[in-house]
């Protein structure tokens, strides 16, 4: 496990492994309800600039700042604006400030899971499928740890050891499973005296917070894979 | 609280404060120790060949590569090894595989604090004197967040909280308390699990774990400022 972008490059250096990237407020949880309303694929993109290119293609887009949609953008980056009547069928370009830049730091990763709350059991399932070695990796908050991350990282850990395939020695992840041991009976007044949620707070951003600590809203399992993002269970049964 | 040296550029950024760095296991509790036990100053050193150097002009020498003790060295990392008989009123040179990197990326930093459970009572009323921003920097293991420094960074911040004085919104102090809040019964029995005491335990020097565990054995505040630490007390009654 790794609490941020910051502290992968020294993780990258160990070998060959599959990684889950979980950024809970909100990108990850955004794209599972994307693929959970049937977006057809997910183009991240690394700044403003390429997602205005797209749009002038004629691309639906989201993207944000801060928590702001820019201006020229479809949508910003909250899962309820992602409805099937928005997004069903078509292709997505997406940029965050926060989700993407942590996408960017795995990009010599082959296979990246996008997981959050609303497709764990689903990601559980399909991680088992896998049995591969993992690093889940919390897109954290301009580099720093935060707390809904590593919830979700301690869940999943959790849910992973549980399932008996996996093992771990990472203090990270030990650390993780306790806290959302505390957690884990009610995570959202636990997160209320987090900074992201309280940053969010005073955007007016923090309404989607109940609804990223639901569990099981969508059985997709997002994957990035040389680019871009599709529904790994949708993509294989073509 | 920064989980990792690896962490910590991203908040020099954000102004001036003073830092507390721990390396439980072992180099800050070595290093209290030693001013416990007398020490006159320690130099901290980046490698083997300073260190090698300083020896041959007389000084006394603790270096230690991945815990093992340099041939050429009178100490290797373990507190243990600094009496009153071996250090009092000398000057250490000290090379560690860790510590050293941590101190180092606090090279900016004009006062810097070197934190461990033997001396957190004695280190929260000089904090609490001093009244600054403050971070608590872990040096982690190799770049990566470890638990035995964050279960200290966690005990600190909780007392800094309770004394009123100091308060906090960030993710990484909350999650260290709730650990330490976990842990604080029997601290021995919880690192148990921790990836670095496994280590120490392969190489035969687990043995300081409870000594590093035991609060207060001491009341010296050592401070790195100007390249050199010195007990914080006694350098301001001369």
């Amino acid at each position: 496990m790794c609490f941020s972008p910051g502290l992968f490059p020294e993780i990258l250096t160990t070998g060959d492994f599959l990684v889950v990237l979980t950024d809970i407020l909100r990108a990850t949880t955004s794209i599972c309800t994307a693929f959970g309303n049937g977006v057809k694929e997910i183009i991240p993109v690394p700044d403003h600039e390429s997602a205005l290119t797209l749009k002038k293609k004629g691309y639906l887009v989201a993207a944000e700042q801060d928590g702001k949609k820019l201006q020229f953008a479809d949508f910003g980056n909250s899962a309820f604006q992602f409805t099937p009547e928005a997004i069903a069928g078509r292709s997505l370009v997406y940029c965050t400030t926060n989700g993407t830049k942590a996408l960017r730091s795995t990009q010599h990763i082959p296979l990246v899971a996008i997981g959050a709350f609303i497709n764990i059991t689903a990601l559980t399932g399909w991680l088992n499928a896998q049995h591969r070695d993992t690093v889940i990796l919390c897109s954290g908050w301009k580099n720093k740890f935060c707390l809904e991350d590593s919830l979700f990282a301690g869940a999943l850990a959790g849910r992973l050891l549980e399932g008996g395939l996996y093992e771990t020695i990472c203090d990270s992840a030990l650390a993780a499973i306790d806290l959302w041991n505390i957690a884990r009976r009610d995570p959202v007044t636990y997160i209320r005296k987090a900074m992201h949620r309280k940053r969010l707070q005073k955007l007016g951003l923090d309404d989607v917070i109940p609804y990223t600590f639901t569990p099981d809203l969508t059985t997709a399992v997002p994957v990035f894979s040389n680019g871009v993002i599709t529904d790994y269970g949708k993509n294989h049964q073509k």
